[in-house]
């Protein structure tokens, strides 16, 4: 059976937990905090991210991305119309765009200073870092959030999925990422509403039921996180 | 023709070129200040990055990541024992997370710090944020850079290539970092004898000889940065 090192907090663990489920695929889950820096943990992965899946003996598997295309590779490839990846490969590199946007982009510039702030450091002794939220960073990536609102809403409005008709990695990566902030009530969903709408599908997907179920320990989600009429 | 957005200090724009290199195709190289946020640039990405790639009417592919996937569906997978990922998933997954060690880890500890400060700073007007470097932002990373001489080290120690047996993006993708860095003569090649060698297998490629002419306006490079015997 695969095991999974995730936290409800990581955007690129949550991806790989929705591609794992829209495969009817599951995995052990064992939740790591990363800043704790555990020296078991550190040996599967020396740069100490989120999220790594262990297959059996193989070496582990690190990083959102190298993860999913593996999924591609060995159970997407068989699920024909079910695949999450467009067989056409300007397609392909179109969700790995949007898919970057969320992991990389969106993350880099809101969300890992919104979960840092608001989640980690009330959890961090003072000595690796813990302590008050510094409000300057909130308030930067609450700033940050309105230009993302308006670009994947703009994606959201003018395609049927946002890699293009068919739902994909795409729509996966960017729902774990906009989930984890949705959590945490940092979404302003009144700014756009075609991305309301493609949310709404999205967290209506069976895949995505494990996640509105996640709790993170003294941090209850924001009280429209479950709803899916939101 | 393919058409390449790119410029000498980007590492995931020199990963592309090495790429195309490698698999004996090229393309007509534009040379891109982000900074600039032309708007003709910010049409083809929005997210205002290097690499794009355009091939003819297909829409522009974004990022090293989707770019260099794109290259192995469409070429590497021609070219048999020259593939540059291997066919193994597991291997693969290695090869990527090698991959984002270079582009995600090492750029966003180091690299982007040395460029900005070194290079950017010098040539973006100070509306934009130019002016003097800052000196603490350079120490910084010139201490994160031995974590990172460390650990690549160790696997060109215990690996004929970093990612294995073969070479493959792993070492094309660090193999473009380091040389940014080498161009300003920040990488203490004295810290890693074994990294040191391996650097100079890959520099001795002919695809690295067109990395080795690249220059940056009123920014010459270490004087040995073109040696192959360095």
């Amino acid at each position: 059976m695969l095991v999974l090192y995730h936290h409800p907090m990581s955007a690129a663990a949550r991806l790989v937990r929705l591609v794992l489920a829209e495969y009817d695929d599951t995995a052990e889950f064992i939740e790591e905090l990363t800043w704790q820096r555990r020296e078991e943990f550190m040996a599967l992965n020396p740069a100490g991210t989120l999220p790594v899946l262990i297959d059996a003996d193989n070496p582990p598997m690190v990083g959102g991305n190298a993860i999913c295309e593996f999924l591609d590779e060995t159970r997407g490839v068989l699920k024909r119309e079910r695949r999450l990846l467009p067989e056409n490969p300007y397609q392909r590199a179109e969700a790995r765009r949007i898919v970057s946007w969320a992991l990389d982009k969106l993350e880099n510039e809101v969300t890992r200073y919104i979960v840092l702030e608001r989640v980690f450091k009330r959890q961090m002794p003072s000595a690796l870092g813990g302590g008050a939220p510094d409000s300057k960073a909130i308030r930067a990536a609450r700033a940050n959030i309105k230009f993302h609102m308006g670009y994947l809403g703009w994606l959201a409005a003018t395609r049927n999925w946002l890699g293009g008709e068919n739902i994909s990695y795409a729509d996966l990566a960017v729902g774990a990422s906009l989930s984890v902030l949705d959590y945490l009530g940092e979404v302003p969903w009144e700014e756009n509403q075609a991305l309301k709408d493609w949310y709404a599908r999205i967290k209506s997907r069976p895949s995505f039921r494990p996640l509105l179920g996640d709790k993170v320990r003294g941090l209850p989600p924001a009280s429209h996180y479950v709803d899916l009429d939101f």
